[in-house]
């Protein structure tokens, strides 16, 4: 299994780029490998700064866990099994939509995080940017 | 587009702070620019001390958002679109109300936060406060 | 002993405005209580971003040592007796000039700390801030 | 004075990384804002994973204090002016080489950092990376 490359990481993000433009949504987008470290991450003209953050968090939550961030939000609500996990690591885990594990074959190899919109924009990112891989 | 000055953000805070006396409740406020960099804060006699870092927050988030934080707060209860925000940016998003995004002929310049009462009392003298730029 | 009010931090900073001013070199100026708490904190225009948080710790541990802290720093260098402070209480512990103890009627009543310039320059703005009181 | 863009990172880190190939070093290579705030990251095939957060605090160093990291570390050596500076600013503060302001028209308007090679080398691919502005 190949490991990710800056190049693959600059395909996702083109990738998600162009959903946000069409969608007229400028977004924060960051990819990390396979053990979870930034390769590259870009902020959109207009793009909210405290967003910076967020993408990079989903984009490491995704791989740390293998699931999407929204799926595991569903999980960290109160009452439910993980509920709290959004203070463990440090801060680093994020519980809503916009963070997608990266596939090769069928194997995560990467993660992927969006953040700037609501978090069906963010989805929409995020998947069009995964989908390139 | 002009960047938010020092003199500015005296102006915002006299009138954040002639509100504050009016309901007779002692705040904190700060004022950050648009790259969410404090540019002054004020806690005023007697208010309380645990509103210092608050009332930075929320300034913040109101920039790094570009939204009002009593409206983040509602996207980012349990089961909300941006539940777990609060946990990101190593706790600076502050999702309760007082936080206000600073314009300029329609544009985000700064944000505006006030910490020290109940959420009413911090939304009219954080409103009060962005009213006079 | 009466405490430091913001009326007093305001006396305070407007005299280490100025004595900035006369030397022409913005600054972040901050002035904590007895309790080490901020009281107020303003950026002039053009000054560092990054000696917001220096100036607010600057402050704090002159009050937090009782003791200048250039004088804190001859003792803070490799060899000497409190090498390493610099690392101690979350890092809020500044070992260079600019940070300076208020005093009233001879009893240490909180702390000045200015950045944004050389230490020689932070130096004497504190100086003269901390002299109007 | 026109802010630092997407597409003006995306011209410095591809100067930057013309220069890292020449040299055959692998870097993580930074561009913050006027704020300090991120714009763009990359981490090239191979460069070291410690050097993700360390391109990033030189980027935003220096932009914080608009100096070179390499002229601040020269002042934040044991007995000089600024040591200790290091640990201010929640550590974010890069005393080594490998950081440069970011001009337009003789305005600072953001910072880039590099990391993943000897001071010698991360200089001279910050030099290329900011000379493409």
């Amino acid at each position: 299994m190949s490991a990710l490359t800056l190049a693959d990481a600059r395909t996702i993000i083109a990738a998600a780029e162009k959903r946000a433009d069409e969608i007229g949504q400028p977004m924060n987008i960051a990819v990390v490998d396979g053990g979870g470290n930034l390769i590259a991450h870009v902020r959109q003209d207009g793009a909210w700064i405290g967003s910076i953050d967020i993408s990079i968090s989903k984009a490491w939550t995704a791989r740390a866990f293998d699931i999407q961030t929204k799926d595991l939000g569903d999980n960290a609500q109160p009452t439910q099994q993980f509920f709290g996990i959004h203070t463990t690591n440090g801060g680093k885990v994020a519980i809503f939509a916009g963070g997608v594990p990266l596939l090769r074959d069928g194997v995560v190899v990467g993660g992927l995080g969006v953040s700037g919109g609501s978090g069906e924009q963010d989805q929409t990112v995020a998947e069009a940017g995964a989908g390139a891989l």
